[in-house]
C-alpha cells in the first residue's frame, strides 16, 4: 500500500476477506517514511496501538475492531473447535480493549464487534472460527463506514459556512485521525475539492508535532498548498491578515460548548479573538459530553515530562528543571464562533444551541 | 573553567594576560554537556561566533572585542614589528566584526576596541605587538563591564516593581546572553537575591529551544526553581492564576514602546493581557531605535526553513509543506505594563515617557 490512494491518505485498512490481515500506516516514521504493518495476530495490533503507531480516537477505534477480526483468523490458523475459538476471541478482544485505557473509542469499538460475536456464537450454535471472522469482520467493516459517513458528513457542513482566506489549523483530525477524511481537516479538504482556493497553515504542534509531521503530510499528498510554523508564531501570522479561519478538533466538549482539545488551542482562540479571524471546532456529536455543564469540570491528562524535555531523545533542558506538560487545554465557547458537527453547525455556541443540534439528529 | 562562579554562569571570560585567550562557554552543548573552547587565534573567535557557540548581542559583542586582543596575541607570537601588527589586528577587526552581519553590538564593539588600538599605533607611534594587546585588552575589559553594570541596573529596578507570584519568561535573556546577569532574566536573579521567592516558568521558545536549553540551564545553576513548558502552553498555565508577571527581553524598540523581540512574544503580551497579567520588557537603553516612530516599520528576519522542519537533523515535516520561520514578532505598546532600562523604568509606554526616560540618562 502506498498510505494514500487518488492522493487520499488511508490510516488503517482490511486485506483479505475474513481470513485476511489488517494493515496500519505505521504514523511513527512519518514524514520521513512510509510503511505500512501487516496485523495477522493480535500482539501485533496491540504493540501497534500502544505504541501510537495508529493514533487519532477514531482510528484507534477501527483498528481496535478490525484486531477481533484478527483474533478470530488466529483461531482459525490454530484449528480451534466452536468454544474455544470463541474463548479465544473474547480474551484477545479485552487486551485489544485495554491497550489504551483512555481511548473511549477504543473500548466501545471493541466491544460492539464482541457483541456480534457473542450474539453469533451463544449456546450451543455451533459457529465455527471462520463464522466469527465473517461475522466480526462485517461489524468491523460497518463502524469504519460509519466513521467515514461521520466524516463526509462534518467536511460538508464546515466547507458552506468556511470563510474566504487561508486557514489555520493545530494538530491532526484528518484522515490518519479517522476512517474517512478527518474532522476539522475534512472541512478543509472538503472546501478544497468544492474547487475554493487558499494556503493552510498548520502549527507544528508541540511536544508530539502531530501538525508538522501528520497534518502537512496529508495537505501535500492531496496536493494542497500547506505551510508549517512553530506554534508560537501563530500570532504574528495572524497580525498579518491573511488568516480568513482557524479550525481545529476537539477530544471533549461540554453541555455549554466550552471545548478540551489539544494544548495550544485555547492560546490560539484568544489570538484569533483578538484579531477578529473566526474560529471553528469540528467533531462528531459524540465528542460531547452532556453530563459536563462547563469546560471547568474537564480533568486535564498532563503527560510525561520526556516528551518536552528529551524530544526523539535528544536533551533539550537540563536535569534539575521540571516540566509542565498538560496534553490540553479549554477553550471557552465565548471564544467559538462554531462547532461543526455531522449534524449541522452549532452556531452561536450557547447550551441552548447545543442542545437544539444534537437533540434534533 | 566550570561555566558558573558561585552558582552564576559566564559566557565569556578572558584567561591571563594581554597575550592570554578568551574562554567561550559552547552554548551549542548545552545543556547536555558543558563545555568551554580556548581560543589563541582569530580563526577559532570567528568560527564560535558564526557557530552560535557564543550567542545574545552584548555576549557575541564582547567576545568580538576580546577577539581583537587575541588577534593582537597572534602578532605577538608572529614576531611582527609594530607596523605589521597593527595592519594585522585591523585587518581580523574586520573580519571579527562580519563573522554575523546582522548584530549591530559586534561591529559596534570591534569598532571602538579598534580606535584604542588605532590612536595608541598611529603615525610612528613605535607601538609594539605587545602594546597593542595591553591597550585592547583594556578597552575589551572596559566594554565587559560596562555591560555588567548595564546588567545590574536593570536588575535593580526590574525587581522594585516585580508584582508577586510566578514569572514566566521567553527565550534566554541571561548572563548566557550578555557580559552579566542579563536583562529580563536579571529582574528575575535580582528579585531572588532580594530573598523573594516564586516559581519561574520557561518558554521553551521554538524554534532553537534558547529557553528549555539556557534560561532553565541557568536557573539551575543558580538554585532558582524552574519549569520548562511547550510554548503553545502558555495559554493554559496563564489560565491557572499562577502567574503574578511575564517578563521578557528585545531585539529593537521604537520611539513609541513598539517591540520586537523573539517569535512567540506577541502571543504571549495578548495571553497577559487577556489574563490581566502585567507584562515587562526589560532591555537597556541602547536597544531603542528612536527614528523608527513604531513597529509597523520594523523588518522582520525570516530564518532558515530547517530550523522548523528538521530540528537536529531530525525531519519533522515532509519535502513539498513550506515553512514560515519568522525570528521576531512586535508588540504593541500598548500590551506592555512597563519597559525596564538601566534608566529607570518607562510607565505607561508612551512616546513621551520614553523620551522623557531615556533623555534623563
Amino acid at each position: 500500500m502506498s498510505g494514500s490512494a487518488g492522493g487520499v491518505p488511508v490510516a488503517v485498512a482490511w486485506s483479505g476477506g475474513a481470513d485476511g490481515q489488517l494493515e496500519l500506516l505505521d504514523q511513527t516514521r512519518l514524514p520521513g517514511s512510509v510503511e505500512w504493518i501487516a496485523c495477522r495476530d493480535v500482539a501485533s495490533v496491540i504493540e501497534a496501538i500502544r505504541s501510537l503507531r495508529v493514533r487519532g480516537a477514531p482510528a484507534i477505534g477501527i483498528a481496535g475492531a478490525y484486531g477481533v477480526v484478527v483474533a478470530a483468523g488466529e483461531a482459525i490458523r490454530m484449528g480451534l473447535g466452536p468454544a474455544e475459538a470463541r474463548k479465544h476471541v473474547l480474551a484477545a478482544a479485552e487486551l485489544l480493549a485495554e491497550a489504551r485505557p483512555t481511548a473511549v473509542n477504543l473500548r466501545w469499538a471493541v466491544e460492539r464487534v464482541c457483541r456480534v460475536v457473542g450474539a453469533e456464537s451463544a449456546g450451543d450454535s455451533g459457529a465455527t472460527a471462520a463464522d466469527l471472522a465473517r461475522s466480526s469482520l462485517a461489524a468491523a467493516v460497518a463502524i469504519h463506514e460509519e466513521d467515514r459517513r461521520l466524516c463526509t458528513a462534518i467536511g460538508r457542513h464546515g466547507a458552506d459556512i468556511l470563510p474566504d482566506g487561508d486557514i489555520l489549523t493545530h494538530c491532526n483530525t484528518g484522515a490518519l485521525a479517522t476512517g474517512g477524511d478527518g474532522t476539522a481537516l475534512a472541512v478543509i479538504t472538503t472546501a478544497w475539492a468544492d474547487g475554493r482556493r487558499f494556503g493552510v497553515w498548520a502549527d507544528e504542534t508541540r511536544p508530539l508535532f502531530q501538525g508538522a509531521r501528520l497534518t502537512a503530510w496529508e495537505l501535500v499528498q492531496r496536493g494542497i498548498p500547506v505551510t508549517v510554523l512553530v506554534d508560537s508564531a501563530a500570532g504574528h501570522l495572524l497580525a498579518t491578515g491573511r488568516i480568513g479561519a482557524c479550525v481545529v478538533g476537539a477530544d471533549r466538549i461540554t453541555a455549554n460548548g466550552d471545548t478540551a482539545n489539544k494544548i495550544g488551542t485555547y492560546g490560539l482562540a484568544v489570538l484569533a479573538a483578538a484579531h477578529g479571524v473566526p474560529f471553528y471546532v469540528a467533531a462528531p456529536s459524540s465528542t460531547f459530553d452532556l453530563a459536563i455543564t462547563d469546560g471547568g469540570q474537564i480533568p486535564i491528562e498532563h503527560r510525561d515530562p520526556a516528551e518536552v524535555k528529551s524530544p526523539w531523545g535528544h536533551v533539550v533542558a537540563p536535569q534539575g528543571a521540571g516540566a509542565f506538560n498538560p496534553a490540553f487545554d479549554v477553550t471557552p465557547a465565548r471564544l467559538i464562533r462554531g462547532i461543526i458537527t455531522e449534524r449541522g453547525v452549532i452556531s452561536p455556541v450557547t447550551e441552548a444551541r447545543v442542545a437544539m443540534v444534537l437533540g434534533g439528529g
